[in-house]
């Protein structure tokens, strides 16, 4: 069926965006901002993705929900959205496109099904859609077809197969090689100022693993606005690594450093981007 | 003082390798074999390194133990030393230059010296010496200049302060960085083959992650052979990630990894170097 409305949960920065992207390419864009905080309200806006009030009278209107969310929200907005799909007696398509376990994608999966909805398995993998720049949605699950639609029209969407949880599988293995390795590095580079050594490490760093520390002098000064949405993600990472009999423990360990840097002085508002340096000072102290 | 002759112990692949190396470049250089492999003996013949029989003899004839082990051996041959010098009468400088974390050199560091030896904190980076290349031994301690006399001579030394630990610490950090992030990329590639999303994300990775990519199949090869060596020391890793109020989860989820990777088939002997895509294969299968 072709799409013709998609509803966005939630037009935060990145549902906002692609929202956005969506509309410029002759979409219908609504959300419902029940519930939802002041920003999203003015990324709705600033998006021209229009308000149409509660979850029913999304649910009538839209063909198709993205649900693109924190990952611990996930599953309530499923539950809410299958909700309002059995009150209103109508089955639409829902693409849940948050950073989660195949295993709570499923779950997902028969909360909407059992409501009469069709559900698509998708991962997120790059940044807000921007001129000249589309991220890749990876869907998977028999309606992935219906987000495939999307593709080129502000997003680009990779279909897997029809199983759901293949896409999260893709996201969250790839959120493992990105996230996990800027934990690793960071992590290791406090553990040297906190021994004393970090200069010494640095200068070796610089001199036999240049690419490693040039990468995390590119990521280090956004990582302090940016932990506080991935400690979930890495939960998540690690339940699905115990799920196939693999070490969760690398993810856990992500987690616990991502909530740290997000506790710290430096994830307070209006506080600059810090430099490599400064960052792992800073941290190191607190 | 002049350092005229050199104990290694032992001279396995690195140890061998140094010892041949020190030799070449005019050192006396000798072992004690009591104890150790036939591939020992056999790889202490082949760089010229004399075997002296029992660590008395060694204890006697020594100004200087280069001590170069699995992690696990490190504090009995410290300790083992430690007697001999105590019997000789005789104190030697002794340096531990293994991958254990700071807590571990600074115990072994009483043990030699109670013994009357003087002790040197020392980290190895990089792999054994040959033509045109000299593995980096960092070096810290009182007694650091003593094995500072041996740079240029088959190995380059970096003294890192006076402090014992400092030369461990920086060896731990970036032994976190090259390990670690072999293990990251390993487990998340078995991951995905267990969840049968393997080709996707070797396509997404060749994309968008070409660096990482091109990283890990270039090191899997040896992968299989060297990874029960590498048990010991990322659980030293964690050890010292946790005496510094960080996750040591990471470091113990990777040693798990090699565990598992030293016990599967891809490590028996005679097995010929996998390619990344057989390597991944026959671990998701194992």
């Amino acid at each position: 069926m072709p799409v013709g409305t998609i509803a966005i949960l939630s037009p935060g920065e990145m549902g906002g965006a692609v929202g956005g992207a969506l509309s410029r390419s002759g979409f219908q864009v609504i959300t419902s901002l029940e519930g939802r905080s002041e920003r999203s309200r003015q990324s709705a806006q600033r998006h021209g993705i229009r308000d149409v009030g509660g979850y029913d009278a999304l649910v009538r209107a839209a063909d198709l929900v993205l649900s693109i969310l924190v990952p611990a929200e996930a599953v309530a907005v499923a539950t809410r959205t299958a909700e309002a799909m059995r009150s209103a007696k109508r089955g639409i398509y829902y693409a849940d496109c948050n950073a989660v376990a195949p295993a709570t994608v499923q779950a997902m999966a028969e909360i909407v099904e059992s409501a009469g909805g069709n559900f698509i398995d998708g991962g997120i993998i790059g940044g807000p859609p921007r001129a000249g720049y589309a991220p890749r949605f990876y869907a998977s699950g028999k309606s992935a077809h219906v987000l495939a639609e999307l593709s080129g029209k502000g997003i680009e969407v990779v279909t897997v197969g029809d199983e759901i949880g293949k896409a999260s599988a893709v996201k969250m293995c790839y959120g493992a090689l990105t996230k996990g390795t800027i934990a690793l590095q960071v992590s290791l580079l406090i553990a040297a100022a906190r021994l004393g050594v970090y200069d010494d490490l640095a200068a070796e760093f610089r001199h036999s693993q240049a690419d490693a520390m040039k990468r995390i002098e590119g990521q280090i000064g956004r990582l302090p606005t940016v932990a506080h949405r991935w400690i979930g993600e890495m939960e998540e990472i690690a339940s699905m690594f115990e799920a196939v009999r693999l070490p969760g423990n690398f993810h856990y360990g992500s987690a616990e450093l991502f909530r740290m840097v997000a506790g710290s002085p430096l994830a307070q508002p209006g506080i600059d981007r810090p430099s490599l340096n400064e960052a792992v000072g800073k941290l190191a102290k607190s």
